[in-house]
């Protein structure tokens, strides 16, 4: 028999990860039913969230994120005692068959940890529903007493933006001499950085990652100060060797008690919360529309008349408004 | 005294380059007045749209973008006597501060020519608003007779995939020597890309971009091939010197022909309508939900307690909803 709302939530709070899994699996169900469920179990945990450091991480594929995380998760859980939820937004994984982000096997030491709970991106569907998702999850894994939430994310598109706009603090790994500055590094995104960590200083890195901090210093420099005044750090680590993940965390968590102290902390998660509630909204009505009988009969022959040239879609989104409305309720 | 959406349509069509700036700026506007005339002003340029060659480019800042765009129109206009229309999609360029994608004066040669129409990028608003008005531009400026229509973009999250989205053909610039590979190369872009043109192979370059070209075309081998059988091809070229420019427009042409030939240009065009038709959809709604009375009176206060987290956006979402829809119209 399934477990009650009500039992998931009790579950949860006590720290049963099977509840907690079980919670994130509605949560990414696109079934009405389903969401209906997640929704009450969210609304239940709401009062127990919010209390924990939410990092966004990101950087392009072959910089070493899991290897990051991993080495970040087994730093939060063995020096600090503190436990850690990995999440992932990953909305290419399914197509493109490339590695999943928040899979356990790349995160061995991790894995193994029961201060670590880590969740692979859910897959299929938009950036809009994955990202939709693990947003709820976040909530879920902090109702769930999880002090420490790691979001990483692939430097594909958009995704990015979406994580940035659910943590506390996001983090750009980059390697060391990948380009001269900022070559590579897209402007949108180095706008939404806290805190530049240079993965893979070993070796005969060394001198190459010192060099590429200086270089990334002074371009940072180069952009307009942030409203909440805090100008992103750069760092160097390697991931690998475990040298420099304590010094991450502590820019991190000196980026926290700047943005608490300013108050900016709440600020963001404000703002957080009306994209959000504005993304439900959308969300709701594209499903009011395309779900109702008036829009559904109609649908396929406007897509094919529009698909043929037919009809424009300018015409064609009027005449579907209309038959879905026809009193003109605006 | 302002002309009728006739008058301007017949202006346009007999190329008055004054009413194709006129209407573009109609396409741009948020009004809603605007909108409508907007609106009637394309219904009625339709039948004249679609000829056109449409490239779209993109590639980070430095990689000499405007360089090249005016090394390609320059060559399309005086070599090829054809008439060019730039358009660019920046949704970032009027909070920056950047460098505006589509200045003129940073496309001399091109801006004097008469067989040149040159636009920046629709400032303000979101990538939705920018994106939803360069599509029309694109389509008023086939009506008004250009046959290649350029649309740059900066390699800024969502951005590519909406410029390709409303091309035939998307080409990624590059630097020589910028990387390893496909370092620093976003995944979910690299998917979208028929053409990469390694550029500013000039002076001690040349090795270089010979090099990261036979880089580029191995790693691309790595990706599996696309529905339509078109392979992405790799040239290098110095739009400084105006060297390659030539054979990378041969390339958009021979990418043309295969796409023509196998039936795919009108299929990726009809997908690109269809998801036009969505996105058009999408924001008819939430300008309806947005200005109706009824979520207008209650919006302020249902964001601000949004905002303190008294109330969640899940349940803030479904208040709003019930309060726009009473009768429960689903």
């Amino acid at each position: 028999m399934k477990p009650s709302p009500r039992q998931l939530v009790d579950g949860l709070l006590a720290g049963d990860r099977a509840a907690l899994a079980r919670a994130i699996t509605l949560a990414e169900s696109s079934l009405p039913r389903h969401k209906e469920l997640a929704e009450e179990v969210l609304e239940r945990c709401l009062p127990h969230a919010g209390g924990a450091t939410r990092l966004g991480i990101t950087g392009v594929p072959g910089v070493g994120k899991s290897t990051f995380v991993d080495a970040l998760g087994v730093h939060l859980v063995r020096d600090r005692e503190e436990t850690v939820a990995v999440l992932a937004v990953d909305p290419s994984s399914p197509v493109h068959g490339g590695s999943i982000l928040g899979d356990k096997t790349r995160m061995p030491r991790l894995a193994s940890d029961p201060r670590a709970f880590i969740r692979p991106s859910p897959s299929g569907g938009s950036l809009g529903g994955v990202a939709r998702a693990t947003r709820q999850a976040i909530l879920l894994c902090e109702a769930a007493g999880y002090r420490n939430i790691l979001v990483e994310t692939v430097g594909v598109g958009q995704s990015e933006v979406a994580v940035a706009d659910m943590t506390d603090c996001f983090l750009l790994l980059m390697l060391p001499g990948a380009g001269d500055e900022l070559q590579g590094v897209k402007r949108g995104i180095m706008e939404l950085v806290d805190l530049v960590i240079i993965n893979k200083a070993d070796g005969g890195n060394v001198d190459r990652a010192a060099r590429a901090r200086r270089d990334y210093e002074s371009a940072l420099h180069l952009f307009p100060p942030a409203p909440h005044g805090w100008a992103p750090v750069v760092s160097v680590c390697s991931a690998q060797e475990g040298r420099g993940v304590r010094e991450a965390w502590e820019i991190v968590l000196r980026h926290r008690a700047h943005m608490q102290a300013s108050g900016w902390l709440l600020r963001r998660r404000a703002g957080q919360a009306r994209r959000w509630l504005f993304e439900l909204i959308e969300g709701h009505l594209r499903e009011a529309f395309l779900q109702s009988a008036s829009v559904r009969d109609r649908m396929p022959e406007v897509e094919a008349l529009v698909e043929t040239g037919a009809l424009s879609p300018l015409r064609a989104a009027r005449q579907l408004l209309e038959a879905w409305n026809p009193a003109g309720k605006r």
